[in-house]
């Protein structure tokens, strides 16, 4: 938040309207969106397709620190975050509801700045804001988003379908938002130690976009509604490749191989990682936040993924359940896959 | 939460661990649930029918205060107010998702309790639980609910369809929930001030339950379908009757007149109002979180209204937008209708 421009208080405003104010240049984009905000419950038409909903809650101090997250992109970050889980059933995503609760610290300037990053993926990803609530709170800013979208029921991608046999791949690359969330921090620490010294993100622009301009990953599901293709499982990449992967083999009842050689890692995020001393490939394991596709197919299909555009990896293969989840190295060793998010 | 009982640490558990044991008694109760907790998102399938979807976020502090307010009760509350807006469409709700976060302050078993009072409304509504999310805060408890009910098109009613001359109705009784918030108030002040003193509420029995339990009007939704009657306007009364009655005359365009005599209060709320030195027509005009129904019919359903059993008032007419919206007292005086809610 500037320190210049205008600033309105809530309390000028209702609680009504705050919302016309904060809601009124956004339009609706789906032909499903029958009733949007303004009555008792937003109204959704999908005639001979599923609806599927995905929520999420976010909270100041806890998922988000204001001090270096902007409030535009924190508010086109909360989309991504959630419609990211309706693609990774394979579905669209064509509704969100966005409830807030505020304490008197934010001006209405704040909360238009927030809107106009929700308003900005809402536009880029065709989503219409039907409905939410607006509060105040006793603390920091809340943000509760539920996203809804829609597939016919064959279309659905579980993570309880992964067969032995199956491919498994995962989209774009790895653990750049974990390492943008650790820049940002250091960042933060040195201006509080310092505060002449003035943050230079210039050469982190990759790592720094992933953790605060993260997208998700509309393209790859339009490539498999057109060419009939249907994941037999997949999950969204929020809390670490480790930890999502035991996610779709602990639910199919299956194992896993995943060749390390094969993780996809930016040199970015290779560098970053050399730099703080970490282990690059721990980094692409365990990061959270990267909001990218993985998942599992079965292997006829495996030569029209490696012939697309969709920026995939093929990462490993499903194994038995008896054989255990395991990284294997390209020195051919292999070492137990253990689910240890990191959240940023 | 009482202090004898066990208490396992939140950080004891796992995210995923906690979320499976506060939702494993959870049954699923409707055909349209087609996934419910465990994936990226949850499907429904609604066919022939519109999905209707509403959204609440509850703040400790702002909504709810756990000196006086079981966590039980606190549980079937939420899920009360939710699927209120559901009905309030003239849908019926069939699914919930249910986020929260919660500080170390609370335990494993305190949460059990809210989640024993979400069952227990999930159970007597007919509701699935399908989702949601669970994190930790840095202060207090923060709940986030969604309600996602269905109707067929032609039953849907909104808040802009009140025509001049239609029948305006009111569901139960009014005023009562904010004179149970008045006395719990005034029973935490005084237990604060000398702690030997424990509240008696026995004699407040019926508005501190319209507080701590209220219902939501399934039954009156239930008349509706079965009788072919689509209010011409709904909404459900949680800020208030003048503040809800507004948002339908500015809606539909149109004028008001509510006749004092006509407006249900109990014996229970007139005597505690004059108890308090209030006037009890004020707090049933104004009293919040009563989640009665509120509609408009076209008068000819207004013999069907009048011979059923679902405990409705007739309450005032609508009138042209030029007439202006009053209520009309016993000795013919007007008074400008003023929205002015009062939130519990």
């Amino acid at each position: 938040m500037s320190e210049n421009i205008k600033r309105t208080e809530l309390n000028s405003l209702g609680e009504f309207a705050l919302i016309e104010k904060l809601t009124k240049h956004f339009k609706a984009n789906n032909q499903s969106t029958k009733k949007a905000i303004g009555d008792d419950a937003a109204v959704i038409s999908n005639a001979d397709k599923e609806t599927v909903v995905s929520t999420d809650l976010f909270i100041e101090g806890v998922h988000f620190d204001l001090s270096y997250f902007p409030l535009k992109h924190l508010g086109y970050k909360l989309v991504i975050a959630n419609i990211s889980d309706i693609y990774a059933m394979n579905a669209i995503p064509e509704q969100i509801t966005i409830s807030i609760a505020v304490s008197n610290r934010f001006s209405v300037e704040a909360l238009e700045e927030l809107y106009q990053g929700i308003e900005l993926a809402c536009e880029n990803y065709k989503i219409d804001l039907v409905g939410g609530d607006t509060t105040s709170s006793t603390k920091g800013l809340i943000i509760s988003v539920t996203a809804i979208g829609s597939a016919k029921k064959e279309q659905l991608a579980y993570r309880n379908g992964a067969k032995v046999g199956d491919v498994i791949c995962v989209t774009g690359d790895l653990g750049g938002a974990y390492l943008g969330f650790q820049v940002l921090n250091r960042e933060k620490q040195i201006h509080l130690e310092n505060p002449n010294i003035q943050p230079d993100l210039s050469k982190h622009q990759y790592i720094v976009s992933r953790q605060l301009k993260p997208e998700a990953r509309k393209k790859t599901i339009q490539f498999f509604h057109e060419n009939n293709i249907v994941p037999t499982a997949m999950i969204d990449l929020s809390d670490g490749l480790s930890s999502d992967m035991m996610h779709i083999t602990k639910q199919s009842n299956v194992g896993c191989r995943i060749y390390d050689a094969n993780l996809p890692i930016s040199k970015e995020v290779f560098d970053q990682a050399i730099e703080f001393n970490l282990d690059p490939m721990t980094c692409a394991l365990n990061g959270g936040e990267d909001y990218e596709l993985l998942f599992t197919i079965n292997p006829k299909d495996e030569g029209m993924i490696e012939m697309s555009d969709i920026d995939v990896s093929i990462i490993g293969k499903i194994t038995a359940v008896e054989d255990d989840s395991v990284i294997v190295t390209s020195s051919n060793k292999e070492y137990k896959l253990i689910a240890q998010g990191w959240k940023a």
